[in-house]
């Protein structure tokens, strides 16, 4: 483990990607947003995840010259295709759209098909709220959860953001519907530890918490049980419906990793035209200081709000870099033609 | 357990709402809204539920006279308030708008502040399913569970709804942030069961599937664990921003029963100006159909997608009539001034 200084990580991200062949400009707000990912803790799709991404643009999965273009205006919708062009540059683009729209409408809206992996879906979310504005923002993906009851992947984890503005610390929601993602799994096995929770079924249909038997059956459990089956079926048609764009059961079938092809969607709402900067903050107050101010249960230590973590995290790698595998690291710094 | 016709059931209660003050017209309205439940096997906020409204509205907490209106309107976006009046009449005007804005704009929303309890939250996704729309809606509530890590409930469990038309059968989502409603910890504990999966901690902090230990710690489990309890969170801080209303901790010092003075968000969108009818049902097919053509898991029958068990307990309720409890059935009689 090392600890590498924000500004490093960007810059050789983005040298990553220019070698890839992406714009500098491009490059940069896409290293930018990976280092931010890693900076607040959510490694998976931070640095961890900049390999794969230079991978894909090599197979011709993601198309780097591609930029998103509007397709279908309906006065505070907007339907766009994405082009499958590089998914972080086509939801920023999304995300600052669905805002203008929300400014002369008060609720805005993008939809995005034919788009590639947005890494984090909580960059969106904060984007928007470091603007002002309130996010509810998701994704449809490629099969991999079983529906509730089934024994076969057929439903995508399907992120989903929620995010609200606040002065003293956004309150940022970011979850997919899978209770636990295959990273946490991996990382888990590779400790030689269960999970806190039972987290699917081994291949013959008994619910586990050890991480092993799961990666090889696929058989994730939906968070909730039936609850995240049902929100992720849900996702899935809202996103295909209103994009006019696939759903988890066409994007299966191109079979170009990750999210290729796939449907976001992108709301935005004005709060500044509602009850204000101070009225929202006020909100948000309440809630956060009644949700951490609980007492904590037997073995916690204290209550968080969503976002809470991002924000300490943050703080910590600003001032002291941002912790890396050195195995990744080195690998990135070799994607950037720079010798370790 | 007796079985009552549709138009019985929604004339006894219609009867019932009259004598509680309200109009003949909204006690029909009303009335429909809470058969609809109990004919879709909603129980707990059909036919069972009237007794209490009936209740709420003797105790002065919600005003039968009382009627929703808009406070702010911004093209695409409108923030209505509800004056305490019948939630369902209110949810109803909200989702009636909100399409109107949807018509206009591709996307509206109406945010009710003040408003009181909407029932079934699904009523008005299968509403606006019904007239071809695509909506999303979430109410907040008073505290009743605890946020994840702590030991007091201080969340609400904020009901959540989306619903996407369909020709071959709306495909509609409603579900709570907990894991299980308190109703069904009742129900299961009257039969001497356990919960199909742990349902929140008894007052010692042990996770349990005994229900009456968590009736009685009222530590109830966040669908998810920490995924619905981050949920819940922001779908109250949500609905208190954009309806310049209370969220769950200002809700709590009103104490006047289950949701009064809860702020409830509309959301729709038409899809007849997206890719129309037709592709909005290629999508919700090709969907439904991949969901429900997996092989069944140990122990499943068969895999079904979120409103298909409505659609079906409503098919055979319609032409068999409405299962009802014998007790509450007589309770309503004497409500609307029969004898049973």
């Amino acid at each position: 483990m090392t600890r590498i200084p924000f500004n490093t990580m960007q810059e050789v991200i983005a040298e990553a990607f220019g070698r890839a062949g992406m714009s500098a400009q491009d490059a940069q707000t896409c290293a930018r947003i990976h280092t931010e990912s890693s900076c607040d803790g959510v490694y998976s799709h931070g640095l961890n995840r900049v390999a794969r991404f230079v991978d894909y643009v090599g197979r011709g999965w993601v198309d780097t010259g591609a930029k998103p273009e509007p397709v279908k205006s309906l006065a505070a919708l907007e339907v766009w295709d994405g082009n499958r062009g590089p998914g972080i540059l086509n939801a920023l683009a999304a995300t600052d759209r669905a805002m203008e729209l929300a400014a002369q409408n008060g609720i805005g809206m993008v939809a995005m098909r034919n788009t590639t992996h947005w890494m984090r879906g909580g960059a969106y979310g904060w984007h928007a709220a470091d603007r002002g504005q309130v996010a509810i923002c998701w994704t449809n993906t490629e099969s991999c959860m079983p529906a509730w009851g089934a024994k076969e992947p057929r439903l995508g984890n399907n992120p989903f953001v929620m995010a609200v503005p606040r002065a003293g610390g956004h309150i940022v929601l970011d979850m997919a519907m899978s209770q636990y993602a295959y990273g946490k799994l991996q990382v888990t096995r590779l400790k030689g530890e269960k999970l806190p929770f039972p987290g699917g079924y081994d291949k013959d249909g008994n619910l586990t918490d050890i991480p092993g038997p799961i990666e090889e059956s696929m058989r994730i459990l939906p968070m909730g049980y039936w609850k995240g089956s049902g929100f992720a079926i849900l996702l899935d048609t809202l996103a295909a419906v209103l994009s006019e764009g696939l759903a988890t059961d066409q994007i299966d079938r191109i079979g170009e990793g990750s999210c290729t092809g796939c449907s976001q969607i992108f709301i935005a709402m004005d709060p500044a035209q509602l009850g204000g900067a101070a009225f929202t903050d006020r909100v948000g107050d309440g809630v956060a200081g009644y949700v951490t101010g609980s007492p904590p249960a037997e073995g916690a230590r204290e209550v968080l709000y969503p976002g809470q973590i991002e924000i300490r995290m943050r703080k910590d790698q600003i001032e002291n870099g941002i912790v890396v595998d050195d195995g990744v690291w080195a690998e990135v710094l070799a994607l950037a033609g720079r010798t370790a």
